[in-house]
C-alpha cells in the first residue's frame, strides 16, 4: 500500500454557530502566535494555547473536540478568502484565479505561519488531509468550474480533461511557491501564465 | 525581508573521491535507515549513524565534516538519476524529462525515505537549499536546455522565456506529486501533458 492510499480520505470538519466572536477569535490568534513563534504541532497543548489567549482550557474544548481540529481552524483563518470572479470570460475569470494564487504564493515567503504551519501539516497526515479538504480541495472546485464554463462557451478545447487543464494552469504558480522560492512572482505573471498556456508554446505560425 | 530572501543561495557541496566506495555505501545505507525508519534530523546524530553502519565516528567524519552534508548526500543517492535524452525532437526529449519526473512522483508516494526525508528538509533552510542546489537545480538546467534547443529548431515560440515554459511543463507533475496525491500519475501522463501544452487550451479551429 502506497503512502498516499494509506491517507484517510476526509471530508472538511463543519463548524457550528460560534458561541462568541470574540473569544473564538482570541483562541484562533493565541493558536496563531504559537505557531508564528515556531512551535512544533506536537508541543501545542490545549493547555498551552488556553494560557497564551487568556481563557479556561474548557472554553477551547466547548468549540474544539482536540487540538488538531483547532490547528486547522487556525490555519483556515490565516488563509487569503477565494476570490470573486468578474464572470465577464474564461479567460478573465482564470486570471484572477491565478492572480489569488500569486498572493497566496507572495504571503507564503513573508508569513510565518503559512509557511510553519505546512511544514507542521506535511508531517501529519490527518491534518494535511484536513487541510487538503478545507482549503486545496474548494479553491480546485472553483477552477474546475471556470474551466467547464469555459468548455461550454467554447472558449476552450473539449478534447482535453479539466483535470489536466487545471493542473497546467495551477502548476507553475506552485513551481514558484514551492520549489523555487527565489523565483519571481511578479506582477502580471497570472495573465502571462493563463494567455500562454491558452495559446500553447509551438509557434503561432503553423 | 522575506522568508525567501533570508534563504542562502548556495551551491551543491562537490564530493571528493571515496577512499573506500564499500564503507561509503554502509555508511549512506545507515543514514537511510534511519531516515526511513522516521528518525527526525534533529535526532540524527554522527554517533547514532557510526553504530547503525557498523563503522567508527571517525571514518565517518573523514568524509563528511557534518551530519547535514551526509544527510543531503543520502538523499542524493534515494533520488533517481538525470534521464538519458533522445535527442530526436524537442518534444521527445520533453516526454522523457517529464516521464522521469512522474516516476519520481511515483516513487515518492512508496518510498519512505523520499518522503520523510522532503518533510525534514523543508523544516530546515539551509538543508533544502543544498538539495535544490544539488538535485532541483540540475534537473531544471537540463529542462531549460532542452527548450532553447527547441528555440533555436524552431519548435517553439520564440516570444516566451523558457524559465516560464518550463514551470508550465513541470508544474502539472508537481501538483499531482505535491498537492493531489490522490491524482493520477498514469502512464501516458508526460506525453499529454507535453502535447497539451504544445497545442493550447484554445479549440483547435480558430
Amino acid at each position: 500500500m502506497s503512502l498516499a492510499d494509506s491517507r484517510p480520505q476526509q471530508d472538511c470538519p463543519v463548524r457550528g454557530r460560534p458561541r462568541s466572536e470574540a473569544v473564538e477569535r482570541a483562541i484562533i490568534d493565541g493558536v496563531m502566535k504559537l505557531i508564528e513563534d515556531g512551535v512544533p504541532l506536537a508541543d501545542l497543548s490545549i493547555e498551552r494555547i488556553a494560557r497564551t489567549a487568556g481563557v479556561g482550557k474548557a472554553t477551547i474544548y466547548r468549540r474544539w473536540s482536540n487540538k488538531d481540529d483547532l490547528f486547522i481552524d487556525a490555519v483556515r483563518s490565516a488563509e487569503p478568502g477565494d476570490p470573486e470572479l468578474p464572470g465577464t470570460s474564461m479567460r478573465d475569470d482564470l486570471v484572477v484565479l491565478l492572480e489569488s494564487l500569486r498572493q497566496r504564493g507572495l504571503a507564503s515567503r513573508t508569513s510565518a505561519i503559512l509557511h510553519n504551519a505546512h511544514v507542521q501539516m506535511k508531517s501529519n497526515p490527518k491534518i494535511w488531509s484536513a487541510y487538503h479538504a478545507c482549503v486545496v480541495a474548494p479553491r480546485r472546485r472553483l477552477g474546475l468550474d471556470v474551466l467547464r464554463r469555459g468548455q461550454k462557451n467554447g472558449e476552450l478545447r473539449q478534447d482535453v480533461d479539466v483535470e489536466l487543464m487545471n493542473d497546467i494552469l495551477v502548476g507553475p504558480m506552485l513551481v514558484r511557491s514551492v520549489l523555487r522560492p527565489d523565483a519571481g512572482l511578479e506582477e502580471g505573471l497570472a495573465e502571462r501564465i493563463v494567455d500562454t498556456v491558452l495559446e500553447g508554446l509551438r509557434p503561432v505560425s503553423r
